[in-house]
């Protein structure tokens, strides 16, 4: 066995994780495929983690590295290759080697879908959003738009719409997929709702402008200002590795866990944005937290707190 | 209706609270008994909040005090003297004035039981602790006692035994209340159980040196050397407000919540250490961030993430 524990992925989550397993006395591997930090990396300003007022996500992310660091040296660039059950634990091979574990948080995140058009990457984070309660904040009374029409879309509507905004919903078919109770509560709440229309574009200079939308019935396009948009039409979790090891996922893909970050497979736990719900930063940090000392269980080494 | 919302207690779930309601447009009052921080006013030091490496307690709270005030003030030096349902929402009687609003979050923390011992309060901090999970790692290598016999007293010994502590568990009777299991652990790992023992003072210049112990038997008194001593003979929830509301709690009194951190009564929201669980700043944090961002489904505002 070459550690007790492998944390994958090194956002909040594994951070928490990884900080907390070692306090623990359990010796651990902390792999991440790109770098320490995860999906803060590209927040370019976090405001409501607890202690930190006013941050980058880059500068978050490097005091999450160093905090890290003072426990262990996390694996970066180290993507894992495969994960299989074995006797004694799990096998885990990544780009660099092999390694035996006895038991795995898994904190590998999700993935924000894109829309794919002109615009959204040189915008994102410039008055692009992919999470309402991250950076709705920033747009009070603006107007903005919310591309998508699931029910995330009309959560994150109305979550704008009570922030004071302009909110325009921005949605390719003539009605919404969200639940009934939603299309009411938006309707009730004044948000306007945008049907059959389609983002062509982002413009602006140094943030975002103006969209380009294009009716896709008659084809015609017009250009609408807007102060931001906030794109919600899903996110993949990154669940690939853990699949073939019968990690239950519940309908939306994200992993399903109990309140001490247990899968039902024994001896992986999951946390942070795989496992759904707030996907806050600190609400993984907690969970990968959680997750740690939840694993000594597994090791022999006590029951979780 | 004076506010949307109530979060009684400011410690780091009340503080996380206060940020996510207002955050998220909700009309807020944050009351706080005593000052912003909670608990972790009297612990000296942080090592395992995320992205701080090495903080006082002191120092935290007065950055989550901060944090907090950039949305809102919170009422220091205000207990709530009762809390009732109303027509429309609750009814808070404090100190200095009566409010109605829709919504509570309680996040009112729990507090430890203390042996009322000399020596107890003034080495504090300085060699006593509470919480194993919080200060464990400061001991790694050391001699250290833990007081209690419980199932809590027990994991905490084995997470102290863990880290590589000589770990000596002082018990004033002839058997633990621990269930078997753990107590298997226990003799499985080399904890030192001193059974027919109580202490009666602790004893040291700055910090903790020694303790007396005293056996209930023979009455005959010793005094011996431990580098730490963690106190582990329970908690009390601070649940004396909502008991009368019928908010449910279990068998330790701590406060039954969801994954939305509701309680049994609906616009009643609990978060931190009065719902038990691990405990820790950081999943205190998350969960009061997770009661402001659920409480919005009472307000007739949107639905929880």
């Amino acid at each position: 066995m070459d550690y007790e524990l492998a944390v994958i992925g090194a956002g909040p989550a594994g951070v928490a994780a990884g900080i907390y397993a070692v306090r623990a006395g359990i010796s651990t591997i902390v792999l991440e495929e790109k770098l320490v930090g995860g999906q803060i990396v590209v927040s370019p300003w976090i405001e409501n983690y607890p202690g930190y007022e006013n941050i980058s996500g880059m500068d978050l992310a490097e005091i999450f590295k160093n905090h890290l660091k003072k426990y262990i040296e996390p694996h970066e660039l180290e993507p894992v290759k495969s994960l299989t059950k074995t006797e004694e634990g799990f096998g885990i091979v990544t780009s660099k080697g092999k390694y035996e574990v006895k038991a795995v948080v898994f904190a590998t995140g999700a993935i924000y879908r894109t829309l794919g058009v002109p615009g959204e990457r040189k915008f994102s984070g410039k008055g692009i959003s992919y999470c309402a309660t991250c950076d709705g904040f920033f747009f009070r009374d603006k107007k903005v738009a919310v591309v998508g029409g699931g029910n995330t879309a009309a959560v994150e509507a109305l979550y704008l719409k009570n922030l004071g905004m302009d909110v325009h919903m921005i949605h390719r078919r003539d009605q919404l997929r969200a639940e009934m109770r939603y299309q009411e509560e938006l309707e009730k709440k004044g948000v306007n709702i945008v049907y059959d229309t389609v983002v062509c574009c982002f413009n602006g200079d140094e943030k975002l402008e103006s969209i380009e939308l294009k009716d896709v019935n008659t084809e015609e396009r017009r250009t609408e200002n807007f102060d931001g948009a906030f794109v919600s039409i899903g996110l993949i979790p990154n669940t690939g590795l853990v699949r073939d090891l019968g990690v239950e996922v519940d309908d939306n893909g994200y992993i399903k866990v109990d309140d001490f970050q247990r899968t039902n497979v024994k001896g992986v736990y999951a946390a942070g944005d795989i496992t759904g719900g707030a996907r806050q930063i600190v609400t993984s940090c907690a969970q990968g937290a959680q997750a740690a000392l939840a694993s000594t269980e597994v090791l022999g080494k006590q029951y979780p707190f």
